[in-house]
């Protein structure tokens, strides 16, 4: 056995044991009865011990270096074994107290931050974020110096690799202004515009599932290798040939669940695309969370609520739910579906003043972790930014700078991904329009297959082979480029 | 850390991993997508072998001398230090080649069985089952050294300690002499009286699955630590706070899904009773599979086919179906549900003539294992066995020698649990009875409490802490005593 093959044998063996992971979270959100919930935290914790003590094998540097003085010639293995180095350079960047004491400190956190959220009280997890954000702090400059970027940067990199903070800046600086230009002018064009229809339930929660159920399928996921079940949050999980997602339905409204888990389908297709000559290796594992992020909104914002999906949705919605068939008409169906409105909750967002909520995020976080701004000054600032973003101000913290758990539970770097999935999203759209003929008519019969052989080819295919600039540019043919969200922005909401 | 807490530690981490890994096998049999087969395969193989090197870690030995120098006072951890040595012992025991080959082995051999007793073809797998069947042998004396016990009986061990081939050769043989004369007297008292009359169906599966689940929680399972899920072979598993039962539904009969349920609902509630201070230690777990069998069995064959429990059913079942009332009349119930009836399938038989199954099974074995038959005269022997114990020859050994999986999976020392569980059961039952006073009113109006209250603390409290004939004596006072479940099956068929 070459030095190299040990190398990808014990990271697939890792990446077995995270599937294992996958699977009993997967359980623990959609099925596991509650008095199941400490043993399984215990199942957890005796997992996590073991892969760590794979991932820092004594024998992993020394593999390492041998393989890095051969370094393999196929283009893939030599990136694997770049992303293998990386890997293990952040599996030893930290001293153990501090990866202890993040641990405890951020379960504690995330735990207070449950009852101050309820409560809408910053002040009683004010202490225990701040003393979070040093660990944080301590955690991003060692990964920073391990790394050799800055300690943001060093974050950012752990959820997307391939984009700093000086990439993504002028990106959202430009957004900011197009949305103050932008955002009026939609506003007073839906305000000239009929209000939407709404659909008259109740709706059945399993004719829901079943429609959530056909039209996942219709894109292009197969039934042998996926399911579709309920959990409170919705998420996508599973492995890459057994994907699962969940959703939770309203009675009350149907397309919140529908284009929910429309949008748990992107992340879903994009894990059975990713190239299995490669699977449980680092180059074979998607690109990262932005990335992630493009192909759920490509598949929800871009596909399923364009002006052709739409066309073949009304009448399917229509013989689904029955009654009064105007609600289900296609133009009728946009407006419920692509409504600009301004709000306090990211989640809740629209695709247009979305990006904002990030923006603030982005900048809120970079201070936080560069000592610019206080744990205690946070509210001020959130509420100061959401002014200036979106001209609205919460009523009070829970609906500002206590909504997301994020921050709570030590995530920082995350949030730009959502904004730079959705922005890539309409980059990658755009150009699958140029190149591949007929794709919104095959939407508007409910034919995904251009759309997913085009993103197989160019997206999925390619793994974690590039870094997220990279990757676009083999894809599109540059790197990220903001003009075409905008551009599908106001084609959507101004024309 | 002592010695006796460092082993401690130990099994309990082997333990929790052993959870992860019931729970992936639930989800692979409830849940799982047939595309997910080849990476669960993989993520059980994994984990197998992270148990196995914690199992046989180099300093478990050290650990064991010294503890047991410095032994634990209290009865319950010196007993758990007694099994961590059998366990150590047996994990120890086989040389490393024989696991491989068993391992290798066993699995072809289960593959070429599945086809030979699709084709009734008993000639294709003889081959390979003599080739195992050699290998049970190599193990079987293996383990028999170190334990310093007879081979079958150190398979035996394996499945169910404390209770040896001699103790349950005569008790099989009173069996056989019993059934003999009792059995054409049960069948002319029943072909004398009238037939059952069918409920008619169709039984709707959501209709089956409410009631199967609405009276195994009446038994005294807690709904927030237990499921009721589908799958093509019933079981109970999972773990003590989260346990797993499937079944499957016809919707033509609903008695056997109905009686299935309630007996993995006895294995259920032992999980559940099982002392939660010994939690993932050895004198914790179950006490084995003949005293698993026992707990499923005096749910399902002692209290819930016993006439006052359907007086309570009866009436719930037509309430659930709704139709004609007179096939749901207890006394018709009792006609559907405890008909005695000769056949070739042990797993379709009734509790008087099942034990025969398990008797030719038993001999057949043990007969294997000492090398008095050969496996081509395996089918043979058989049909004679079968002829002798219940007068009816298979027509072909697909309904003969090939029924059951055990063997060819080198499962060998399993079968007797079986009978040993059914008579367990009679004599629990019987003891409860005089034990607890109205313990059959309670069944009459659907009250399990008094009968659930006496199997906590006489049998379900006790763990690991006594073997098989031990643990009957604490329970009732003696070792298995096959009168009483004689003394049933007379009262219950020839009354």
């Amino acid at each position: 056995m070459t030095a190299y093959s040990r190398l990808t044998a014990r990271a697939a063996r890792i990446a077995t044991l995270g599937e294992a992971q996958a699977m009993l979270g997967w359980d623990a959100s959609a099925v596991m009865p509650t008095g199941g919930a400490a043993a399984r935290g215990e199942q957890f914790a005796v997992l996590a011990s073991l892969s760590h003590g794979l991932s820092t094998a004594p024998d992993i540097a020394d593999d390492l270096a041998e393989a890095e003085a051969n370094p393999p010639e196929n283009v893939w293995d030599a990136e694997n074994l770049r992303l293998l180095r990386a890997g293990h350079t952040r599996a030893t960047a930290l001293p153990a107290d501090l990866v202890e004491a993040f641990a405890r400190v951020s379960n504690e956190c995330d735990q207070i931050w449950r009852t101050a959220r309820a409560n809408a009280d910053f002040a009683a997890v004010a202490p225990k974020l701040a003393e979070l954000m040093g660990l944080v702090r301590e955690k991003a400059q060692a990964y920073g110096a391990a790394f050799g970027v800055s300690p943001y940067d060093a974050m950012m990199d752990t959820y997307q690799r391939g984009i700093t903070a000086a990439d993504v800046a002028p990106i959202f600086a430009e957004y900011e202004t197009f949305l103050r230009d932008a955002l009026p002018r939609v506003e007073e064009l839906q305000n000239s515009r009929p209000a939407p229809l709404r659909p008259q339930g109740p709706f059945h929660e399993d004719v829901q599932e079943a429609l959530c159920r056909r039209l996942s399928l219709r894109t292009g996921l197969e039934a042998e290798h996926s399911r579709l079940d309920r959990s409170t949050h919705p998420f996508c999980g599973g492995t890459p040939t057994d994907v699962r997602i969940t959703t939770r339905y309203s009675t009350e409204d149907f397309s919140k669940s529908l284009m929910g888990v429309l949008h748990e389908t992107g992340h879903a297709l994009y894990e059975r695309g990713l190239p299995t000559a490669y699977a449980r290796q680092p180059v074979g594992e998607a690109a990262g969370m932005a990335a992630h992020e493009s192909q759920s909104l490509i598949m929800e914002m871009q596909a399923c609520r364009s002006d052709a999906f739409l066309r073949f949705l009304g009448p399917d919605l229509h013989t689904t739910f029955g009654g009064d068939a105007a609600p289900y008409a296609p133009e009728n169906l946009g407006r419920i579906t692509r409504r600009v409105s301004r709000g306090f909750i990211r989640v809740d967002a629209d695709e247009m003043t979305y990006p904002a909520h990030i923006i603030l995020r982005f900048r809120l976080e970079q201070a936080l972790i560069s000592g610019d701004l206080a744990v205690a000054d946070l509210p001020g600032a959130w509420n100061e930014g959401m002014q200036t973003l979106l001209g609205i101000t919460p009523p009070n913290d829970a609906q500002g700078v206590l909504q997301d758990i994020h921050w709570y539970a030590g995530l920082v770097g995350y949030f730009p991904s959502y904004s730079l999935g959705a922005m890539a999203a309409a980059q990658l759209m755009a150009t699958a329009r140029r190149e591949v003929p007929g794709l919104d008519d095959g939407l508007a019969i409910g034919d995904f297959a251009p759309l997913l052989g085009w993103l197989r080819a160019k997206f999925h295919s390619q793994g974690s082979r590039w870094g997220f600039n990279d990757l676009l540019r083999f894809a599109t043919g540059k790197p990220l480029d903001p003009a075409d969200f905008r551009a599908h922005l106001t084609a959507r909401y101004l024309a």
